[in-house]
C-alpha cells in the first residue's frame, strides 16, 4: 500500500514484536485454560478482608518510573486475580444477577480488543458496526420483539435502562426537552415499588428528581397493583402533572416477579405514556416454551432493556437497549458537531446513546448466539429455570427452612431455627440471624447466594443464571444453609429466644 | 472445598472444555500476531460502501436455529474483521482522538474478560476494585492531580465528563438536586465554542437542556476568552440565573488548545462555581517536559475527565473521571437499595458512578502503566507532539498546502490549487474541495486523517496519539495530500476559479 517497513518503524517501549505476543497470549491461553479447569474445586471467594488484598497487591505503591517485562506482568495479574477474586464462573455462584461468562465470549473480548474498532461511527468500524447490528436485530428477534426497532449495545442495564428512559422523555415532554430541560415540565414516572434503584439514578441523573418517582404498590407476587396506578395516574393528571412513562418489570431483581404488561399497554395507550420493560434480568426468559404468558407480551412495549451479559452469559460489559421506533431512539441522541464528517448511508452509533467512542461489546454477544443457536438458549434458561424450581421444591424438604418464592430463576427463603420463640423479637432476631448466615456462607466460599427482601423480611436468594450449575450443586444447598444457619444461630441467639419447651 | 466433580457437571452447549478452549485460544491469538505483524503493509481501510459489508456478513440472515463450531465461527469472526476493518493500530492513523492499542492491553482485556469480576461491588471483585482504585490513583498521579482524589473508570469521555458534570451539578445547585430535580434551579454552564459534543448530550441527560449551556467565544488559538466570560456570568447572575459550572478544555478535539486554567481558577472561585477539565484528549500531555503551563496547573480543577483509551493507548473502552472530592463525587451517584448487603470498609464502585454492574476495564490499563511506567509514557507521549510539531513544519515546504494550526499532537491544513482564483467562491471551493479530498485520502487506505473547523474553514487535521508511528510516516503525508488534492481538484474546479493568468 506504501512504502512503510520495518526499517522505518517507531521503537515504542509499548510495543510488543508479533512473536512475543504470540508467546505471551499463548501463556496466557494457558493459565486460563488452567484456572477454566480447576474452578469448580475451587472457592467460589476467597473471602478476604480489603487489608488482605490490599497488602496482596501493594496497593499503596507509587506509579512506577521505569517499566518491567510484559511476561512477569501479566503472569503476575493472574495469580493476583485467580488467587484473590470472586468467581461469578464458578458453578455455586447465585447472588445478584451475574452470569458465568461464556468461554467463547472471552475469546470474542480479546479478538475486539486486538482489532480495536471505535463502534461509534460507522467508517471507524464497519464490520463491527453490521455485526452490532445484527446481533441487535437477532435479540430482538430472541425476545419477539419487532427486529426493525432501534437499539444498541450498553454498559449494562442501568445503562439500557436510561437510554430508554431518555427516549420516553424526549419522545412524552410535550415540549423540546434536550433544548429546553425538563424546567417547568412537572414531568412523572411510574413503576411498582419492586423496581431496581436504576430507576433513580435514571429520575436523578435525568433532571427530574427522585421526587418524580411514582412508586406504585405491587401485590404479593411483586408485580405492580394496576388499580393503584390508575388511581396515581388520575390524581396526576388531574393536578396538572404530566405522566410520561411507566416502567414494567420483566423479572424483578428481588425475586423474578413479571409485571402484567398485557393488563398495562391499554392503560399506558389511554394516558398517552410510554410502557418501558426493565427486562435486564428477565426477559431472554420469554424464549422458554413455558414462559409466564405477561413476558410474550414484550412486544406491547415501547421500549425494553435487556442484558446479555445476565441471561445470554455474556462476559461483562454487554446491556442492551431496545426502542420500537427506531426514529425516537435517534431522536432522543443525535448531534452532528461540525467536526464530524459522516455519512448517512450506515448507523453512526454515537446518534444512538450517551457515548462517542465506544467498543465492541456485541462481538462477544454474536459469538455466544452463533454457537448455540436459539435452540442452545431455549435448552439453557429452561434449565436455570428448572434447577430454580427444584430448590424451591427441596426446601420444602427442610424443616429449618422456610420457602418465600420462586419466580423465573429465582428462588427466596430463609432459616428458621426449630426451636425459636415466635413473637415480633423473633423477627427481629430472624433478620440479624440471616444476615450472619448469608455473611458467613459468602465468606464460606462453598456457594454464594445474595439477598431480598419480602414482605419486610430479610430473605437468601438463589438466582441461578449460570449454564454450569448442576442438580448436584443445587441439591448441595439446603443442607449448606442448614449447617450454618445453625452455627449463626448457635452464635447469636439470646437466652430469651429459646422455647421453654425445648429446653430439657 | 466439596463434592462437586467432573461427572456431576451439566452439559451446556455453551460450554467450552479447557482443552478446546486452549487450542482455540493459540489459534485466535496465532491470527493475531499474524495480524498485527502484517498491520503497516495492509490499507488503514478496506474503503468499503455498507452494501459491501453487509453483503459480506450476509447481514439479513435471521438468528440461527441450531449452532456451529467455535473454532469456525471465532475463524471466520478473524476473517470478517481484519478483512473489513478501520485499524486505528495502523501507523497511519491519524484521525479522531482514537489511539493504537497496546497489546499488552489486549492480553489484559482476555483476562479480564475470562475472570469476569463484577467491578461494581467490592465483595464480587476484590482484587480487581483494588487495582482499580490504584489505576485511577497513578492516573492522578501522572496528572499531578491530587492522589487522594475519588475517580473511577467508565467507557470513555463523554461519560467520564458527564459523572464530573453530575458531580457539580449536585455539588453547586444550591438545593437537593437529586431529590427534587433541576426545576426552578435555574442552573447555567458555561464553556467555550470550541468545546467537544459531550457538553451538549451532558446538558440534554441532564435535564439542563442545551439551552442552558453559555457558549463562550474563543480567540484565535482557540482558547476560552476569559473577558467574555465574565461578562456572562455577570449577565447572568444580575439575571438571577445560578452559574454552577465552568468547563475547560485541556486539549480542544479540533486543534489541541489549552484554556487558560491559572487565570480561569479564580474566576470560578469568585463566582462560586464547579472547575470541570475535559482533558479526555489532551490531559496526559502535562507529563511532557515541554508541556503549555496551562495544563501544568490541572491540580486546579474540581474534575478532570481523563480518556486512557487515547492517550494511555489503551484498548477501547477506557475513560476515567476524577473529582478531587472524593465525598462530592459519592454524593452525586450513591444509593443503597434494600437488597445490597455490602460493607463499607471498601469502595463499591456503585455507589461512585451511574453503573451498577461493572466491567474490569483497570486492568488493561493498570498492565500498561507496569509495561513502561512514567518515563516511557513520558517518551511516547513527547513523541506523539514532536512528530505533530515536524508535521507542520514540513507542511510550510508544500506550496499548495496551508498550515493553519498546531497545538499539543494535532496539526490542521488544506490543500490550496496553485492557480485559484481567489474570492468569496473560492473560499466556498476549497470547503468542496478539502471535503472530497478527506473523502478520497480516507477511502485510499494510505493514511487516515479527520477534518476540524478552523475560523469557519474546513480543514485536515492529522492528531498523534499512536505510538506506532514513525518520522517515515509523517514525511509520506504531505506528498499523498498534495497528490490527492490535484487529483481532486482536476476532477471538481468549475472553470470560473481557474486564475487567467495561468491559462495558457
Amino acid at each position: 500500500m506504501h512504502e512503510s517497513d520495518g526499517s522505518a518503524r517507531r521503537s515504542s517501549p509499548l510495543e510488543i514484536a508479533p512473536g512475543e505476543f504470540r508467546a505471551l497470549g499463548h501463556q496466557l491461553v494457558d493459565r486460563i485454560a488452567e484456572f477454566l479447569e480447576r474452578l469448580p474445586q475451587r472457592p467460589v471467594t476467597p473471602g478476604e478482608s480489603p487489608a488482605r488484598i490490599r497488602e496482596a497487591l501493594v496497593a499503596d505503591r507509587p506509579l512506577p518510573q521505569a517499566g518491567a517485562p510484559p511476561g512477569e506482568l501479566l503472569s503476575r495479574a493472574a495469580d493476583l486475580l485467580f488467587a484473590h477474586s470472586l468467581f461469578n464462573g464458578h458453578p455455586r455462584f447465585w447472588g445478584y444477577v451475574t452470569s458465568s461468562a461464556a468461554p467463547i465470549g472471552v475469546l470474542g473480548d480479546l479478538l475486539a480488543s486486538a482489532v480495536n474498532p471505535n463502534v461509534g461511527a460507522w467508517p471507524l468500524s464497519p464490520m463491527a458496526s453490521e455485526i452490532e447490528a445484527q446481533t441487535v436485530r437477532w435479540i430482538a428477534e430472541l425476545l419477539g420483539y419487532p427486529a426493525d426497532c432501534g437499539g444498541l449495545f450498553v454498559s449494562g442495564g442501568n445503562m439500557a435502562n436510561l437510554v430508554c428512559f431518555l427516549a420516553a422523555r424526549r419522545a412524552r415532554a410535550g415540549h423540546d426537552v434536550r433544548t429546553r430541560g425538563v424546567e417547568g415540565a412537572r414531568l412523572r414516572i411510574y413503576c411498582s415499588t419492586e423496581t431496581h434503584t436504576w430507576i433513580q439514578k435514571a429520575a436523578d441523573i435525568s433532571g427530574l428528581g427522585t421526587d418524580a418517582i411514582r412508586w406504585i404498590a405491587a401485590d404479593r407476587e411483586g408485580r405492580i397493583e394496576t388499580r393503584a396506578l390508575r388511581e396515581q395516574l388520575e390524581r396526576d393528571r388531574n393536578a396538572g402533572e404530566r405522566p410520561i412513562l411507566l416502567v414494567a418489570n420483566a423479572g424483578t431483581v428481588g425475586t423474578g416477579a413479571v409485571d402484567p404488561l398485557p393488563e398495562l399497554a391499554p392503560i399506558c395507550s389511554e394516558y398517552g405514556i410510554w410502557l418501558h420493560v426493565d427486562g435486564a434480568y428477565g426477559a431472554l426468559a420469554a424464549v422458554v416454551p413455558d414462559a409466564p404468558a405477561a413476558l410474550r407480551a414484550l412486544s406491547l412495549a415501547d421500549s425494553v432493556a435487556v442484558d446479555p451479559h445476565k441471561w445470554l452469559y455474556a462476559p461483562l460489559e454487554a446491556g442492551c437497549a431496545l426502542v420500537r421506533d427506531a426514529g425516537k431512539l435517534r431522536d432522543a441522541f443525535s448531534y452532528h458537531p461540525p467536526y464530524y464528517h459522516f455519512g448517512d448511508e450506515a448507523t453512526n452509533y454515537f446518534d444512538l446513546g450517551p457515548q462517542n467512542s465506544r467498543g465492541f461489546r456485541a462481538l462477544k454477544v454474536w459469538l455466544a448466539l452463533e454457537q448455540v443457536g436459539r435452540e442452545g438458549y431455549v435448552r439453557m434458561i429452561s434449565e436455570d429455570v428448572r434447577l430454580s424450581r427444584e430448590l424451591y421444591a427441596t426446601i420444602a424438604n427442610f424443616p429449618e427452612l422456610e420457602a418465600m418464592t420462586q419466580s423465573l430463576s429465582i428462588a427466596t427463603f430463609r432459616f428458621v431455627p426449630a426451636d425459636l420463640e415466635p413473637g415480633e423479637a423473633a423477627e427481629a432476631y430472624l433478620e440479624q440471624l440471616n444476615r450472619e448466615l448469608l455473611t458467613r456462607l459468602q465468606n464460606s466460599g462453598e456457594a454464594y447466594l445474595s439477598n431480598a427482601v419480602i414482605g419486610g423480611k430479610f430473605a437468601l436468594r438463589a438466582c441461578i443464571v449460570n449454564f454450569r450449575t448442576s442438580a448436584t450443586d443445587i441439591r448441595a444447598l439446603p443442607p449448606l444453609v442448614v449447617r450454618m444457619g445453625r452455627e449463626a444461630d448457635a452464635a447469636l441467639r439470646p437466652e430469651s429466644l429459646r422455647l421453654r419447651a425445648s429446653t430439657p
